[in-house]
């Protein structure tokens, strides 16, 4: 299966377009402000301040940045980011070594350790500063950069395939190798390619420098990448890679390399996802770690890990399409990254924790050793700002994850409202997701077509032309030969739903997170009060929707209160109450307190 | 109320009797091995060795060593055990220095910073001692180290009081006020009483050194003691400062400090204690923390912290008897403290937690930087080996604990099979706790009698010289006056009890533990398989105990399988099944194993 494009799809209404309002008005001018003030863009003007050092990863951060721009400047002209971008890409192009290496830390402050130390972010930092290349050049925005990068590939596969003088065989953070499968697409040179199959050939082949806090699996380096079945490590680390690993078994059609991901999406989809899709549990180097060991205070699940989770998932249904890929990229999107961003644009999380307890923050803060914590409320930067920047490309590149053709087959994978030439019929979709189920697609030209059943649907009910059909559902698609214009109208019906986590995840034991259509919903303080762990929800027959600031599922509740002392003999005594569920993702928008998704 | 001495209570048989004969038998002998073969006792010597390098904590294990066999050899001779305590005790004394001071870290390897730096424990490390020396010294075993003990603690009021030449005013932790207190006891000289005022006093009055990474609250002097109200810091600082304080309070009838210990007490019982009697819940700095912050998996609940809860509830009770004080002292002593030691008497716990899963250890211990996770089973020693000789010494001296008299008035506090003069009285108490609840007292003499009713109790039958007798309850103690020689025969009624947690304990949500009499049940893997976060106990009405290697509750239970998946709109299927309790105090005895308290 192919995607559409998201150049060729057109983001109509509704949700998503109003998301990329925002991004596009305030998000993406907010973050060049906050990583102006923090001094990275003066970074890339390459002259050194030792006080002022730069930061390994900021180039990285400016990349994302820049992609973004490419993103909405390929959908609507705006002469006063295209300027900040222009200043941007100049300060990069005229500060590139004339080798083509560019990285504003290490040729300033330690040009002796070009290619010297593997953990420093170099190839990650080029990786990203590529794919903000290949971004403006095929927005058609600029196409100095896309040059520089080139030459700046060039050199990294004179170093590391021609030479072979680096310091180290493959980078401590993989990423440049899914920037070097979109360089190779873009620009059809097969040497890109073949740095691409080098890169990922090499790791765990060599026994290769990592931190000293821990072993080669922390960046997926432990055993050659055909033989990985686990997902292992840092989070953003692996799901990068897994995605190149995608995108090359594809390219290639490599059998080995398409049994490891198969193998490693599923490891991560039954064992080690937050319901709400995010990845990687561990604070303690933002790892996955074992089977079923997802906590939710100090869950990590950082939202880059969402967003390369949903790259993964967008790269395993092109090499073998399957609804269960696009199924994990609806759950991460909806809750996981959506939750990365406050309501007015703003403000990033970067850990995005499954229950949240104001006294655990305000203790942890107290201490004189600080103890590690979520934060209670999105801020506007974060020393390693890897997260902002990362939300903002994704959304603005929403689109070309709805569409895809294979066999002379249109595929509709996400509902979201677009339009697009599929297969050579012209494809609007409206779609009222995520509150409401209904979907509206007026097919112009004959077509094939697939529509994704989501596994949240209820049921759906189907009319073609005002007529009532029976959807003939096969593998999760409704399958659907379009002769003509047709308007098909589906119905997901959307109901609130229990969902059960396995019984091996202790942590959610005896309890119950409640979805709605592709959301999960969880319940805050300032709607509910406090010892959220107490309450429990017998039935979900009753729960109603009230459309307040937010999204509300109003559900018949009981909680339990105890007497005064700390332990008691006495049985609680239940109190029923209204309990408020708001969407996931819209959690931490009204101030501090406490939060929870699984109920008794 | 004054409490009647171990050395004038004989634990006749019975539970305690038994735990002794493996105190005095094995766990002291053992102990001693591996305080030997780490270089503990040689280090005595104060033989400079830089490649063997004494620990700051060796002189406080030694000294708990020799204060349990002090308690032991009060009781029973053992020619063997005499003359390693004398050997030890000869080490000490020949290498005091002439001041009087012993330290065989500081005088060895550092004596210019003798006194200079708040955080080694050096004050500490003579507390202990101190309490060594009077235990020796009462129990007619030897009085060399009593003697030089004395000339200890008259070098620190020398240095602290009269000179005030030392680079700090009050120790970093700790325990040398409770000891001076026992000296001055001992010795009836007023300067030990004095000394003890002067630390009490001086606390939180100056700005004073603590550890880079805490602040002052960590070793409680952040404000003066008697302006204190809740349990802050280390809690093996924190209770042995409270003992002292309670101690003071009652010897000086100190009103503020009297305010003090039983607003710090209620902040513990109310706020702040696992239901096993465990205190101190966090592993990062072993500290009490907020409010109903009680995890499981990672309670911290060292067993010297239960042990110092149990000598502050002691002191509590003599300063202003309270049967509330002796409740805590039984809970924590039948759970938390019993816990510390292996069934064998060879292996100890220094962290308690009260869930425990396997997966969470393996993995932890499989980083490279490893991180915390309590021991899967006991070990025979640490590297901080304070918990092994302060467990024998607390069973070795749990006579005292049982009885006490004031105003006439002969109290029966714990129910441990013992015999002592009590109000002039003699009582021979048999008891079969804690399994059964069946008690008899047999009172030759005329006595006012009180009897504590514990609060795990369904009920309670009394005979009294084979009469059924109505017992007349007030606060908590059966109030009964014996004329002539009685026969007492109490039945307090154990059934298995659930027992809530506050509904602030959000890790307890809609939870419940079970006891049986004293006793707090937990079930392990080894019995019930894995997954036992999803087990619910619908009911005790059926359960029922069956002795095994272990006392057994089998309580008919219910376990929820899910389907395979991850995440399942399917509930969960349940199962029922027997499920297997035993006392929390008896887990890890056979082998590594999941295991829970608070089941649903």
């Amino acid at each position: 299966m192919k995607t559409i494009d998201y150049r060729q799809v057109e983001i109509r209404k509704g949700f998503f377009k109003e998301l990329q309002k925002l991004n596009a008005e305030v998000s993406v001018y907010n973050i060049y402000k906050r990583f102006d003030e923090t001094g990275r863009f003066r970074a890339l003007k390459c002259i050194r301040d030792d006080e002022h050092k730069s930061n390994i990863f900021w180039d990285s951060d400016i990349a994302k940045w820049l992609e973004s721009v490419a993103y909405i400047l390929a959908k609507k002209k705006d002469a006063k980011l295209q300027k900040l971008a222009k200043d941007v890409i100049d300060d990069i192009c005229s500060n590139q070594l004339e080798n083509g290496y560019f990285n504003s830390y290490f040729q300033v402050y330690e040009p002796e350790n070009i290619f010297k130390r593997r953990t420093d972010h170099e190839l990650y930092c080029a990786g990203h500063l590529i794919e903000a290349g290949v971004a403006m050049h095929e927005a058609g925005v600029d196409h100095n950069l896309y040059a520089a990068m080139k030459r700046y590939a060039d050199y990294i596969y004179d170093r590391f395939v021609v030479k072979k003088d680096t310091g180290f065989y493959t980078g401590g953070h993989p990423e440049v190798e899914l920037a070097l499968v979109k360089l190779y697409v873009a620009s059809g040179e097969e040497k890109y390619l073949d740095l691409v199959s080098h890169f990922i050939d090499e790791r765990g082949r060599h026994s290769e420098e990592t931190y000293p806090f821990a072993y080669n699996d922390y960046d997926q380096s432990h055993i050659p990448v055909r033989e990985q079945r686990e997902a292992v490590g840092h989070a953003v680390r692996a799901l990068y890679l897994y995605s190149a690993m995608a995108d090359l078994a594809r390219i290639k059609g490599d059998g080995a390399l398409t049994e490891a991901c198969e193998a490693i999406f599923e490891n991560i989809a039954e064992k080690k996802m937050y319901i709400t899709g995010g990845a990687g549990s561990s604070p303690h180097g933002e790892t996955f770690t074992f089977a079923y060991d997802l906590p939710n205070i100090y869950a990590y699940s950082e939202t880059c890990a969402g967003i390369a989770l949903a790259l993964f998932c967008d790269r395993l249904a092109k090499l073998k399409n399957d609804a269960k890929y696009h199924e994990v990229f609806e759950r991460v999107l909806y809750n996981n990254i959506l939750a990365g961003e406050s309501k007015d644009g703003k403000g990033f999380f970067y850990v995005n924790p499954l229950e949240f307890h104001e006294d655990i923050c305000d203790y942890n803060n107290s201490l004189r050793t600080k103890l590690f914590c979520p934060l209670p409320e999105r801020v506007e930067v974060f020393e390693c700002s890897c997260c902002p920047p990362n939300f903002t490309r994704l959304i603005e590149s929403i689109g070309g994850y709805i569409f895809g053709e294979g066999d002379g087959v249109a595929y509709v994978n996400q509902y979201i409202s677009a339009q697009a030439i599929v297969c050579g019929a012209k494809i609007v979709l409206d779609s009222s997701l995520p509150y409401k189920g209904k979907i509206r697609l007026k097919v112009s030209g004959a077509c094939r077509l697939r529509l994704r059943v989501p596994a949240w649907s209820g049921g759906v009910t189907m009319r073609v032309n005002d007529e009532r059909v029976q959807p003939n559902i096969q593998e999760k698609y409704i399958h659907l030969d379009c002769r003509e214009e047709s308007v098909i109208m589906l119905d997901f019906h959307i109901r609130p739903r229990f969902v059960y986590a396995n019984e091996g995840v202790w942590y959610d034991g005896g309890r119950k997170a409640v979805e709605y259509g592709p959301l999960v919903l969880c319940g805050e303080s300032c709607d509910n009060g406090k010892n959220l762990c107490s309450v429990s929800i017998p039935s979900l027959a009753r729960a109603k929707v009230s459309e307040g600031e937010f999204f509300t599922l109003e559900v018949p509740a009981r909680r339990m209160h105890t007497d005064k002392s700390l332990y008691s003999y006495e049985k609680p005594v239940p109190e029923e109450f209204t309990l408020h569920l708001i969407p996931y993702f819209l959690w931490a928008n009204r101030g501090k307190g406490d939060m929870q998704i699984w109920f008794l």
